[in-house]
């Protein structure tokens, strides 16, 4: 178990868990619970999965379509209330549905002040580009109530330049909200997908805090894996399991992330040679 | 033990080693001896360590000058004849001294029609600054004997922008001599410079051979941590100890690195959104 807050650290928590396509209700209510578990571990950054209350595995579009939601729908709405009410930033997946009518599968970032970000996912997942439009804007960096928080989804994530552009911009943590289908894991490894988060923060020294499902849906299983990676690539927290909900706590020095310095010497960031990257 | 060559592939040596500081004829032996060892056990492709002859822990520029040696120098022609007599291709770290007399921490790919590419470090390590001057020309890709091979050096392998662009350029395999400096690893994890080149394969689907040091010197200690990655970033063999030279030998089916697929719908390569990159 983890003690007490440190008055220097925020507590980031990666909620774990299980949802269901469709039922909104139930998934809300799953949500819900989490979140308030982490306010009372004394979370103060709260990151839910991708598609939380909608769930995944669309059958076709019109059923994603049904499921979407605008920003300012009940989702998002409840999310504030419960960011306003104990002091958190939220930050979740959810189906979106755009001013003219597109669906996107989309990320909000809340906190006591409201919706402060929304971002959508701009690299999709095979049967995703049946489903939703892809987004065109870079992950937004927040100065939030609790650290500069940005946010990207899921496959987003295996892009690097991805990746870069809002850690080059002063994102101290970058929030993932996910899906990972399960795929075969070699015995003794770790998911290759917790792998390149862990390497994502390493090659950038910030925070990652990446929250998953467990459980099967419609004949897919998830990776499970949620973690919380420091700026040296290593886990604070997790990587959970396949199979449990879980929520995965640590206590985050953001300020740690303002610093790129990777020896004595050297820093991930300015020792680019953007002369060269073409 | 790993079996018999098969025939659909291509057998990749990564061969750990202990070198010291200056002593060039010994290091010059201990790699001869990995490169026979290698070939004896089938392999094509052969990778050594950063600075193989020269050692590592300079104590000053007029060191690393004073071993530094020309491209058709001792070091490069003997690997070169190496690879003519065994058919490898060879790669390996070498202090180059330039055309103008400029100290360069390079490294050479030969195969049996002699040198192929000469490839000069970009991003520098720590006091490497104060003995090297920078390359300044992307990683090569080389059609060589036994497949497209790229190469970079140790630090370079931590921009994912650097990998990028020889894995655009089509490298089948990306050889990567370094010399990993120690540094502390929580209990249970692997160091983060091995993860780094699994992730770096798996971004890229393509194979990564780095091969490191074991032992110490002049108080520095290394990472060994030497690998051979599939596209898929999981281990086909390796990582190594930190304690004890290795070879690690692995079967790669280096046409696996053409296709970027990713999924049934999805391509590593084609869903980069470069729109958007910066």
């Amino acid at each position: 178990m983890i003690g007490p807050v440190n008055n220097h650290r925020i507590r980031v928590a990666a909620c774990q868990v299980s949802l269901g396509i469709g039922e909104v209700d139930r998934n809300l209510a799953t949500a819900r619970q989490a979140i308030l578990a982490a306010a009372d571990a004394g979370a103060r950054i709260v990151v839910l999965p991708e598609l939380t209350p909608s769930g995944y595995v669309f059958s076709d579009a019109a059923e994603a379509r049904a499921l979407a939601e605008p920003a300012d729908g009940q989702t998002v709405t409840g999310w504030a209330q419960l960011a306003e009410r104990h002091d958190l930033v939220i930050v979740g997946g959810f189906c979106e549905l755009g001013g003219h009518g597109q669906v996107f599968n989309s990320a909000v970032v809340v906190d006591r002040d409201g919706v402060r970000a929304i971002y959508r996912k701009a690299h999709l997942w095979d049967a995703e580009a049946d489903f939703f439009v892809p987004g065109d804007a870079e992950p937004p960096v927040t100065d939030t109530r609790h650290g500069r928080i940005a946010v990207m989804i899921c496959y987003d994530v295996e892009f690097p330049e991805w990746v870069r552009l809002p850690a080059l911009g002063g994102a101290d943590l970058l929030a993932v909200p996910t899906n990972w289908p399960a795929e075969p894991v070699p015995a003794g490894e770790r998911p290759m997908m917790v792998a390149n988060v862990q390497v994502a923060a390493f090659a950038n020294r910030m925070f990652i805090a990446a929250a998953c499902r467990c459980g099967t849906e419609r004949g897919v299983s998830w990776t499970g894996g949620s973690i919380i990676a420091g700026p040296d690539g290593y886990p604070l927290a997790g990587p959970a399991g396949a199979d449990e909900p879980e929520l995965v706590l640590a206590d985050c020095d953001l300020a740690l992330a303002r610093s790129k310095a990777s020896g004595p010497r050297n820093n991930a960031h300015a020792d680019r040679r953007t002369d060269l990257y073409r």
